[in-house]
């Protein structure tokens, strides 16, 4: 009798790994570190009084609804929402192609599992988002990384990924590069995938978030059958909803919507419906033009900031919308090293390393400038500043 | 230039359908039809006053903390809460050893994406529940069903599953033949499985729904290091929340981690807080024997109903707590093409067919008795009893 058994992983559990970004926020939670690391939105942005008023309406008025199972595809009038929200922004689709998922994170994971088997390629910019490469991770792929510049990645460069499942693009004040695809940019992206036959997976989580005009229309309302676009309501609302959306070309949303029933048959109708309610009659309207007031001060600030403190060498290019700068040291430097010094001085980063699918850039870095308020983020810069200093 | 790309699916779709099921389901949720098909818990049990108390004390006391990102493994008060009921029921585990998960349907889809290669072999039993086989479809298993009786598993056909990755069992009320293992028959298994290293998922979302006594220790309890316990607060509280969990032995605890946090982050922490708000004072205490009582009452006048209608020839054993009845017609008959002739009376249910993981039993079938009152149980059964016999 053996009481250990031999709990034999699947091959695809070594490609999963803890987030080094979530290893390093533990580190950073110390009281009095002022942690530009997050990639949280500001809890000041959620509307607590909302939220209640529509729990409770939700609860007094359809609660053995809200309670009880529900139907995979997600909750009826929320689906209609997203696709006249859509329609709103040049993306015409039909409520029968959006599928509610357990956030947009959801979204890539069932995108992984329909559509990457071990050793397909997958095309991804260049840095990428960290959890769309661990959401296709245990899928197996083999990475393509394109190259770009700040107008997004170049559409010549499109030809190294031909043949991938698909490209996956975050076009919108990308995590982590604070990057917005230009007008012409997409328009070349989007021509040029139809010529290779490249499927492309668009992830929205920050458009709503500009600060001056709205970014350039979406690649899926450029070319429809050939792009799976995901939204999110975390950070226009609140992510502890765990509330995103993922719309897909005809042929392929049955598939997306058994691999949801399969992976947890449904996100929370209560949470569908507490949504719904909060959203409907236009509260978004007045509320995202708050956020945005909010997150462009304080990128304001950390601009200042940055220009007020760090050295000769370092290389940034002011967001236009989101939640992030990305900053590149003077060449040589290593951002991962300089993390632990600039924890010792009270501050917090996110490495830029861990955004690459290969060939990191071990000078970048990520600073998230919506958590912390102005002041801090002042001191902040100076404290990472000093950090670098020391390390030449 | 081709405007519609070649959407390449994954190997792994192929193994992905619509749930037979649910199909159904769309068909009979006609008005006027008595559906004892459900898998639904009744509403009438859903603590909805609870849930609105609590709703408002979390958005009142911890709005930002309800609403923000949070840890992938779960609201830590309520792991520890999940730990201490295990320890009331026999079950010594730590809180870290407690992961929240999106309803268990999505601890299934954890323990499927961490356990199974293309090609393991994965017992269950026959027959089995049909949510765990589409969870574990899409990684592409090979299945071996293990035969069993009215006390479970039979544990000598336990050899024929040695090699498996797993052997997935729901011991209590199994959903869908309501059978419940026999202590001799729970010591039997453990003892056969630990002899030939065969790991063990157990699935208990009905052990709370006893009617008479509570069932026999669970088999983790029996072997903590060899079994993965998944449970749920669906069909105690209300499935809408979409929270269950997952128990691993301390080897396995860090891949379901790091799988979850590619699935999905984190469950919804709002959830989470509520459900924890309505059960931290000892809710449950005094809430699950009413569901015990109301459910009892139901599959009393199903049984009778069964006894009063049913021709010669067909076979029921009544359960002892849970949600259903399965019924053997008499040899020959085929469930799938009475349903329709069923549901032309004015009933419907559930073919047995789809819960076998191989060698169906066509002459099979499930009933539901809890979403349906007694009176209209009586009606559904004397329709069933009506359609069966014009068949013969």
């Amino acid at each position: 009798m053996n009481s250990n058994p031999p709990w034999q992983m699947a091959r695809r559990a070594q490609r999963m790994n803890p987030s080094v970004i979530r290893e390093i926020l533990k580190v950073t939670e110390r009281p009095g570190i002022i942690s530009l690391a997050g990639g949280l939105p500001s809890a000041d942005t959620f509307p607590v009084e909302a939220m209640r008023a529509a729990s409770e309406r939700v609860l007094r008025d359809t609660p053995r609804e809200a309670l009880q199972y529900a139907a995979s595809e997600g909750y009826g009038p929320l689906r209609d929402w997203v696709a006249e929200q859509l329609a709103g922004q040049g993306l015409k689709v039909d409520a029968s192609q959006v599928l509610i998922t357990t956030g947009s994170q959801q979204g890539l994971d069932l995108v992984g599992k329909v559509l990457i088997d071990a050793g397909s390629r997958v095309a991804v910019e260049s840095p990428t988002y960290l959890g769309a490469l661990q959401a296709f991770n245990p899928y197996e792929p083999e990475y393509q990384s394109v190259p770009g510049d700040d107008d997004g990645p170049l559409a010549d460069a499109l030809a190294l990924a031909q043949g991938a499942r698909f490209f996956y693009v975050l076009p919108n004040f990308q995590n982590p590069s604070g990057r917005c695809l230009s007008e012409t940019r997409r328009a070349e992206l989007v021509t040029q995938a139809q010529a290779l036959d490249l499927p492309l997976v668009e992830d929205n989580p920050y458009g709503d978030l500009w600060f001056d005009a709205p970014p350039p229309a979406s690649l899926a309302s450029r070319w429809s059958e050939g792009v799976v676009y995901l939204g999110s309501f975390s950070k226009v609302l609140a992510p502890g909803l765990r509330l995103g959306y993922v719309v897909a070309p005809k042929p392929l949303f049955p598939k997306l919507l058994q691999a949801k029933q399969a992976a947890d048959l449904h996100s929370p109708g209560f949470n569908q419906r507490v949504v719904h309610e909060v959203i409907r009659d236009g509260f978004l309207r007045d509320h995202v033009p708050t956020i945005r007031t909010r997150y462009k001060a304080q990128r304001d600030a950390m601009r200042a900031a940055l220009e007020r403190h760090m050295p000769a060498g370092c290389h940034w290019t002011v967001p236009s919308g989101g939640m992030f700068f990305w900053v590149e040291l003077p060449a040589g430097s290593d951002a991962m090293a300089l993390l632990p010094k600039a924890v010792a001085h009270g501050m917090a980063f996110v490495p830029g390393a861990a955004f690459y699918a290969d060939h990191p850039k071990p000078n970048s870095l990520r600073l998230s400038f919506v958590t912390v308020d102005a002041e801090r983020i002042e001191q902040g810069i100076a404290l990472l500043a000093r950090a670098l200093k020391e390390t030449r």
